[in-house]
């Protein structure tokens, strides 16, 4: 019989659960509302009866059939000891996450950062497979990243390293959330690219952006491309930009890490090969290891929607 | 007895070989001129004679008293398997530096690359001793990074990785030898604040830095500052608005990171507590983790003028 785990991505509106096996397919998921706040016990105990009820209506035993549990969640978290050091979306601190769930699971239960489960998934069976160094960088509504050096997951001292969206690209440029000026995120996430593509459309009525979505507060990370494809030059203004923008931070990432491979994930990444085509030849101008004999790849990461039940299992399957 | 090691700092202009304890204290030093370009073998045996040489010199006989050998070299360095990819002020390629020299001296040798062979010092011995994530930032003629993490050197997959001096801090901004424009070097090097400096005596002829400096050709990574505690506002401006672009750069390495420590070494860091004094307050107010319980500290790397030789030397304490 196929290994199976559990996957668990905690997240602040949903807890999502899934089986998986160690190729990172999703056997059956269900998922619940979280309803926060409420105290630590209750929400392990959500998560319990959760996994318990997606086990039983599919005819698995937790004890007889399950490996171990990987828990994803937001914060800063200590995945040796199993402790979420600190999450402002729960209001927790040191949550020993891992020690109260193995009580109630009766089997080994491991705990990480989101985004290091992401890139853990990525290693595990996505796209940087064997990978000993790997980065994730996800294009979503910040920018954020997972990292996999020398064979294993880095989170810094401090378990808060990774803010690859708040690294400054352009000094003294857009405010940031973070109290800084000119972070990569407020230039390449998918919000940024949002908020630009509104922006071309306002100052540009005569744009084909306006016939692909008449109501402006509509518009997503994918409009720009959907014009941009369609020949027209307002969005391809604005996807040129975004893509200089978005080289050049992961460059400042490859020349600190140059890592094996880079996945990108988050909503732009949705795009696929028409974005790595795009950023290719201005990684190829940058890398600072352009002409060395190994150069890292960017790919799109593998997992896609699943990404959190899948990265939690694969926790799991990391730890074993 | 103590326990010794042999550090050699090799250099495209020198050869500097010491025989240095556990806590980097040096017994004695003695070096060379490298005398490029030569044939690998030719260099190997000159490292040979020079490290004979000096023990000789000093009473110590290599197979008896010394433990190991460590090598810092430029270049993408495989410290695990003590090769040199690629240097190019050698102009080798593949050099099997640690098997053909221990061919020669007979006892252990290692190899690293000479910045994180520094890292390793500062880590073993200096102001980052005991931590297990710790990165070291030169500031010199560029802006040069080693990096500590999970207890280990990291390197990158190719051996090219912490080229922190080639992210991009301002988009656009100055062109830097690397291709890019806005490298965190062009403006945080000691060679950038030299060339501010000037910039700033020639557009004012009444500051004091001429007083400090008649030779405007003279003008060093120093003066500046010395003419800031002596009230000169121009001086000062320069300062600041380094003081600035170095923070910018190193918050966004800690941001990154979240390193235990970072080390400052190079030129720049001669400024000692005046340096630090200056950059804690602007990194107290952006690193991303400014509220954590536990915060990255900003220190001055121990070892200075030596620091090649005994970063060398610990390469191979680090190995033991």
């Amino acid at each position: 019989m196929e290994k199976l785990y559990i996957g668990v991505d905690l997240g602040g509106t949903n807890i999502a659960a899934g089986i998986v096996d160690l190729n990172g397919n999703i056997y059956c998921k269900k998922s619940v509302r979280t309803n926060l706040p409420k105290p630590e016990a209750e929400l392990e105990q959500d998560i319990y009866n959760l996994c318990k009820s997606l086990c039983e209506e599919n005819g698995y035993d937790i004890s007889n059939d399950i490996i171990s549990v990987g828990i994803g969640s937001p914060g800063s978290v200590d995945g040796k000891r199993g402790i979420v050091w600190s999450n402002v979306n729960f209001g927790y601190e040191n949550w020993r996450i891992k020690e109260n769930l193995e009580k109630l699971f009766g089997i080994s239960v491991y705990v990480e950062n989101d985004a290091n489960a992401a890139i853990i998934a990525e290693v595990m069976a996505g796209n940087a497979k064997g990978c000993d160094n790997a980065l994730i960088v996800t294009l979503g509504t910040g920018v954020g990243g997972g990292a996999f050096l020398n064979g294993q997951i880095y989170a810094g001292y401090n378990y808060a390293g990774l803010e690859v969206g708040h690294i400054v690209i352009e000094k003294d440029g857009r405010l940031c959330n973070c109290g800084r000026k000119g972070c990569f995120e407020r230039y390449a996430s998918a919000s940024a690219l949002t908020r630009d593509t509104q922006a071309a459309m306002n100052a540009h009525p005569e744009s084909l952006l306006w016939k692909l979505c008449p109501d402006i507060e509509k518009a997503n990370a994918k409009i720009a491309f959907d014009a941009m494809e369609k020949g027209d030059k307002v969005a391809t203004e604005v996807v040129n930009t975004y893509i200089e923008y978005l080289a050049c931070g992961l460059v400042n990432l490859i020349n600190i890490f140059q890592p094996e491979v880079v996945c990108l994930g988050g909503g732009v990444s949705n795009q696929q090969q028409a974005l790595l085509d795009l950023l290719q030849p201005l990684i190829d101008k940058e890398d600072f290891a352009r002409n060395a004999r190994e150069r890292t790849k960017i790919v799109i990461a593998k997992f896609r929607n699943d990404a959190g039940i899948i990265g939690a299992a694969m926790v799991g399957v990391n730890n074993d």
